[in-house]
């Protein structure tokens, strides 16, 4: 490479900048003046104007002069080189060890390498929330709100970044958002175990600020108070995820079941935690109670038997984020994205 | 900014890159001619290498001429805004679902920050590994190669990219790494089953490619094979991380145990599926048998009351590989990293 550019063409690099950064806006310049402002010839900035035109960032109208297209910002961001950035935001009060796994991060790196996007996983404390939005680099950034409060949802919906939700949008915010069918397995799970004639029934989940919780709390609730044949005992148990605080629930929760239960246990609560728990502290209704696990990743499940669960569709959410996204880098405009994903229930599985 | 100083601007750009790439090298030549040779006017060369004095890599001498700086290539590096990238590679059949937990790649980002550097998760499969070397972005780039088999270690040695490694580096390769100090405690934990009158234990870990696996299992053996209260029974338990085959090989394991029994459980299995396998089939033996969690991180755990535990030391690892990158993408050079993190024991804990 050599320095000696065509001068028309270190215009046009100098024009897409300006129009990035939103200092060139329509109406644009009578192109006399123009060019005397800029102080190159005539011929020198209708070459500019020519790349900029081929590149879909203006119009010529002939006789009309020159105009910018709607989506010349984002185009202008995007020959510019500068960097793609999904910044994924989660809670570490709310997921003090984890947030799903590892492998829908990898994936979402995956389908978002082509089209030269990165994504940066960011763990915020209370103390840090304030410094998110502060905090832009010089590119496109777009936020992934993984599973926030409320609260932390309308501090973003206010603030008109891009962002979209993965996991329940609290009721009140508009945010495109990705989701399981948590009514539809909520309902499907809680119907099987009263099927199976468990009159008692409890669902396990952890004590965090996301919307999800309260959601599916109230269609369990829902579901058992329209089951056919009453009384159903329905309990909600939300835990701790910090390992001890966990492992004092687990063990209070164990000692309070007495006969015949059925369990529902979201992720990131494990399977194993809860029915070890209820092996050492309720070992008479051990053999009496059943599990049923929801949105479970593998390290979630953890016994042997596997129990019946419903698998987190990681990969599906993954697919449907990066689709988002690449339409957001390239259009400058965030689909409204009202996914809801449904879920298989695995059966319980004896192994040989 | 007007266009005649982005002119100026773009050529300090260009003196940059060319720096960068060590195409530019002292002697400098004079201006004069310099200036004439990239078709630029003198008070354009001038302003633009005004700006490289400013950022420190070159010394303008009245009189003498231009120098560069010593360190003016990293320097370079640096200022021409390119994006520093940690590629962190595992293997997607190795850790099909996990690779220890999401928080870490956090605690790397969080700290790489301010330093402009991303993390880039990437999971490989066989078909895929060659690609990787090919796949090189326009910035600087670090591997960080997480429990790699030995293979894939050799490869990258010989390939000569910057990397580290993060786990158990192959006998025979000399790169850099990080470990945990496995020696010490598979050391410590089978001497402490031994002590307890275990003369049955075994060690459980994933079958996967990653030298440590070997390396734990040969001193596991000859701690056991050292006691010297002969005979003891040593097993090693190696199981595929797919769930259902996981249980599978969980359930046979677990038919296998009759009496009293000390296991030492490395992370990911999780501590919950032998326990309760074996709660399941080998009911008589439950009661005698004692684990030990090995590099845990929380959902690998799993069970109620905690059993006693090494956790994963991710913090530590986190705060020493994020230092190794910093001043490899400021100084261009890898620190000769041969660092071995000690480990903590959790004892047993009984919640109330």
């Amino acid at each position: 490479m050599t320095f000696m550019r065509f001068r028309a063409e270190q215009l046009a690099d100098y024009l897409r900048e300006s129009i990035q950064r939103g200092e060139l806006r329509d109406p644009l310049p009578a192109t006399r003046g123009w060019s005397k402002e800029l102080g190159v010839g005539r011929t020198t900035l209708d070459e500019a104007l020519s790349n900029l035109r081929r590149e879909g960032l203006v119009t010529i109208v002939p006789g009309r002069g020159v105009r910018l297209n709607p989506a010349a910002r984002a185009v202008a961001r995007r020959s510019a080189g500068h960097p793609r950035l999904i910044r994924m935001l989660y809670s570490a009060h709310d997921y003090p060890y984890t947030l799903s796994h590892l492998n829908w991060v990898a994936m979402l790196e995956e389908r978002l390498y082509l089209h030269g996007a990165h994504v940066k996983l960011e763990r915020y404390s209370d103390a840090r929330w304030p410094a998110i939005l502060r905090r832009s680099g010089p590119g496109e950034e777009l936020f992934v709100l993984c599973s926030l409060s409320p609260k932390r949802q309308r501090l973003f919906e206010r603030s008109r970044k891009p962002c979209l939700i993965v996991g329940q949008p609290a009721p009140e915010v508009s945010l495109p958002f990705v989701r399981c069918d948590h009514e539809g397995m909520m309902r499907h799970a809680t119907h099987r175990l009263l099927r199976r004639g468990f009159a008692r029934v409890s669902f396990v989940a952890a004590r965090c600020a996301a919307p999800a919780i309260p959601f599916m709390t109230d269609v369990f609730r829902s579901a058992c108070a329209e089951w056919p044949r009453q009384p159903v005992d329905a309990q909600v148990v939300l835990m701790p995820l910090e390992l001890s605080a966990m492992a004092t629930a687990a063990r209070h929760f164990a000692a309070s079941i007495t006969g015949r239960h059925g369990i529902l246990v979201m992720a990131p609560i494990p399977v194993g935690m809860i029915q070890t728990a209820i092996t050492r502290y309720a070992s008479g209704a051990a053999g009496q109670v059943e599990f049923i696990g929801l949105l479970t990743t593998e390290p979630d499940i953890g016994v042997c038997p596997l129990p019946a669960h419903y698998p987190a569709p990681i990969e599906r959410i993954a697919g449907i984020v990066a689709n988002a996204a690449i339409r957001y880098f390239d259009t400058g405009a965030l689909p409204t994205l009202r996914k809801i994903v449904g879920l298989k229930l695995i059966p319980e599985s004896c192994p040989d």
